[in-house]
């Protein structure tokens, strides 16, 4: 199995893959877009990309993605915590609180905000691609006092030495990630539950349209896990919404349903229904 | 009056300021932080900040500040349609064609992404912290050929020229602006509707709720020209829910609807009624 994802190796999206697909041959691409292309011209078995971050939000590009273009079906979804270290080359590890520029990915950089602005008030901070990348970069140069902020796969891989663990604010933080693939894919790892995930556009003339669609899951007892809007891109106030369900597609009361729904003029894409798997 | 701005002086939030406040004294902040801290602190009258964007979606920044902090109300929203343009030094129009290096803000780098892409295929791409910072970076550096993406008021005050008009990709692009302030502000201009705007967080342990919140609405017919979800920071599928509602909040029958949703275990907070002014 060859599994495009979100790359450098050892970014959080690597972390998931390697989690639930031990034994796939992965493959790292630059970009989210890159890697959902990957998947959709079957260069790949399946493509794995970051979707939600606890504190900073949906992914938008992946969400524009999946609502515009026609891939293949959601087919699990990973949920990795999100730990953050500081870490410096081995030769810089005795004067570590000297660090000059701390280099890290922008939601990284976010997410450890308060102990940069604690502990490191007169350093310079500069955003990279991602947290491995910051971590390369950081192992290549050992003649600048840098540090990187990454995971400890990151760590070991570039052979950097963490000199404080956990340095993220929040500590709930997590990532959900999402497996898209044509063919249904074989998984090991036991999953917590099961869920879908569908995409909502409403009719723009008529007042109340998501009161409607509530309505419809709501007497039916079909349970909500999420409900989010994203502009549609064609002017301001028009949107469309992601909504995941605690319940397969194939249930009778959800079929029913989404028929309802589309018989109101909504338009609904079905994006799949899947088992969440947790990294830890 | 003093007004605070998102600034440099010439960005998207500083034509909005000058359409609906000709006579303020506008002081530019480098953050959105920094500018709500100073209408907190009374150190200005009022605070100009981006709210939404037609195509990028909500500023997470704002929307994320104004729900952890308390904030002085919303006196005004001011739309602005949004129009990007390529500029160079008047020392390099003759050969714009050839431009090396491109410097704008994200947002407008990613709204002129299709144009970039036919017509500037081999030029580098590089951020700046703002479409008016970029303008003025280029103003400064004739001998680079450089070009910046910014609007017609960063043309004219750091001297550039303007060789291709409106690059960006949609045609219907707008940004939101707000306007906080203590006290009620006397506004010239005519206004073109009245709206308000709600947070409300929902109760954790109970499905369904934002069915109830919504039919308290609808039976009503209080119409919600917005919906939108931001995470809580507390962990994964913790939502607080943004709504603009087509009404004052001094409305009897909105008075009743958010007594009701409190009841139900809602926390319900009031940004404000205002009216919305188009800067067109």
């Amino acid at each position: 199995m060859r599994a495009a994802f979100f790359g450098p190796e050892a970014t959080f999206t690597d972390i998931a893959v390697q989690s639930v697909f031990p034994d796939a041959r992965r493959i790292a691409y630059r970009t989210i877009p890159e890697c959902l292309e990957a998947v959709k011209e079957k260069q790949v078995d399946m493509a794995v990309v970051p979707l939600e971050n606890a504190l900073e939000g949906s992914v938008n590009l992946t969400v524009d993605y999946l609502y515009h273009e026609d891939l293949p079906p959601i087919r699990a979804e990973i949920v990795v915590p999100i730990e953050q270290h500081f870490m410096v080359h081995p030769e810089n590890v005795a004067e570590w609180r000297k660090t000059e520029k701390i280099v890290s990915h922008s939601h990284a950089l976010a997410q450890c905000h308060k102990f940069l602005h604690r502990e490191f008030k007169h350093a310079a901070v500069e955003q990279m691609g991602s947290t491995a990348a910051a971590a390369k970069y950081v192992s290549e140069h050992p003649e600048l006092k840098w540090a990187a902020i990454a995971n400890e796969m990151a760590a070991e891989l570039y052979g950097l030495e963490i000199v404080k663990r956990s340095i993220h604010d929040y500590p709930f933080n997590h990532t959900r990630f999402i497996v898209l693939a044509y063919n249904k894919l074989e998984i090991q790892k036991a999953p917590s539950f099961q869920k879908s995930t569908i995409m909502i556009t409403l009719p723009t003339d008529k007042a109340g349209s998501l009161h409607q669609v509530l309505s419809a899951f709501a007497w039916r007892e079909i349970n909500l896990s999420k409900l989010e809007s994203r502009p549609l891109k064609t002017g301001l106030g028009n949107y469309f919404f992601m909504i995941d369900l605690n319940h397969s597609l194939d249930e009778k009361l959800v079929r029913f349903s989404l028929e309802e729904i589309r018989a109101l003029g909504c338009t609904v894409k079905e994006l799949g229904s899947y088992c969440r798997y947790m990294a830890e």
